[in-house]
């Protein structure tokens, strides 16, 4: 336990990915793993997830639902200039806020590009609900923004991780979750089961998932233990590691 | 058009992505473009996605609203022998049925394994809602399930592929989506959104999307036209080509 940051505050957060392109397979998803790890290196956590298209009604109806529930609601793609994107709108909607062209991000734009080119288009990128803070990108120039508890990132993943790593210092946070992830092999699932229940039932406020994947064939299982209580985490990854190390010595 | 498969009737689907590993970012997801692309590819239009934690109250709050809403919903992951797999649970909880252990599933097991080793752990996996068909699984036996509209499936990938692939042929399928990818390269989107955005207008039937993504630092644009109608998707198309032809012979 450490003083200056209570177990009890939890930080938490939801991600919406906005894109008709995820949903068809056209374009395969890169941004929700990095927030994971991001929010979760920082002390924030994620809760949960939502895809949804490009249709108004659609991010309204999730951004609502999130953002009345979790510290935080990051939301990334439809921030270009195209029809196609609409999340701008979408969150000034949901704010019941007016939308209009941000004087600082006309400025940035005109930087680096003539007055004659900025065409009604490149001013659409421009456009945030009234109140936003901007959010840096350091790849492509044309800032996200931040209103209320709702951090609008763009969808290309290079740009996205700028702006949420710009973002992050930003970001109220709390005590990082610690995690140790202890090797099971091809020791079954059903095998350690039993004994594994027993240690989660022992310590309720850790977080204890046992993970199967597949290699060449065979099982190759996982068990992670998080939790915010570094020494109980401990305490109960060393209780798994005993019991998996008789298993093992059993099966040989 | 193709008179036994009317345009206007849509089959769609949303995806419940259960598991914490996915949130906390120890696990990357690979099912969810997995599923969007073979969904697309019969005929399915994923609408909706939402990623959960282990928590069966959430499990349950996002079931039920999502199967009140799509065609299908695909659920993946929390179906194994440990504590912290509940999706079954959930799912009966969802649907307010029973849930008990199935005996084709004890069936199963007992195939492939001796009944002294069929300890309780083991015999949760036989567990599911009351009514449920059982979906094949080829890769390591024990079945996903079937009610109402709800498939659940494994959390492995390998497996997840399996089922999915065994219930597919099963399913309802509308119209299937054609789409077609033009590259628009480094032509700038603020350059082409307003031609884009008229011919977005011309065809309100369609799905016309601009995808920046970068490499080596440029942007490498991409339009995708998407549609059940094949043909005014190759003319929106044919459209679109020509006014980059345009813009590209204006840049050199």
């Amino acid at each position: 336990m450490n003083d200056t940051e209570p177990a009890s505050r939890a930080v938490t957060a939801a991600l919406l990915v906005i894109g008709d392109e995820i949903l068809s397979g056209r374009t395969k998803d890169k941004n929700i793993g990095f927030c994971a790890d991001y929010l979760t290196e920082i002390g924030i956590d994620l809760c949960e997830v939502r895809i949804v298209p490009d249709v108004i009604s659609e991010i309204v109806g999730a951004l609502n639902a999130m953002r009345a529930r979790y510290t935080y609601v990051f939301t990334t793609g439809g921030i270009g200039p195209t029809h196609d994107d609409m999340t701008a709108d979408a969150v000034a909607a949901a704010f019941g806020v007016e939308i209009g062209e941000d004087p600082r991000i006309i400025n940035l734009l005109l930087q680096w590009m003539k007055p004659e080119d900025l065409n009604a288009a490149r001013r659409r990128m421009a456009r945030v609900p009234k109140g936003a803070a901007l959010v840096e990108n350091t790849v492509s120039k044309i800032p996200g923004f931040w209103i209320g508890n709702v951090i609008v990132m763009a969808g290309v993943p290079a740009i996205m991780q700028a702006m949420l790593t710009a973002v992050g210092p930003k970001l109220d946070t709390g005590k990082r979750t610690v995690s140790v992830t202890i090797l099971a092999g091809d020791v079954a699932e059903g095998a350690y089961a039993a004994e594994l229940s027993a240690v989660a039932d022992a310590y309720p406020a850790l977080g204890i998932g046992s993970y199967p994947s597949m290699a060449n064939g065979r099982f190759n299982n996982e068990i992670v233990v998080r939790g915010k209580d570094a020494e109980a985490v401990a305490q109960a990854a060393a209780k798994i590691e005993a019991f998996l190390a008789r298993l093992q010595a059993e099966k040989v």
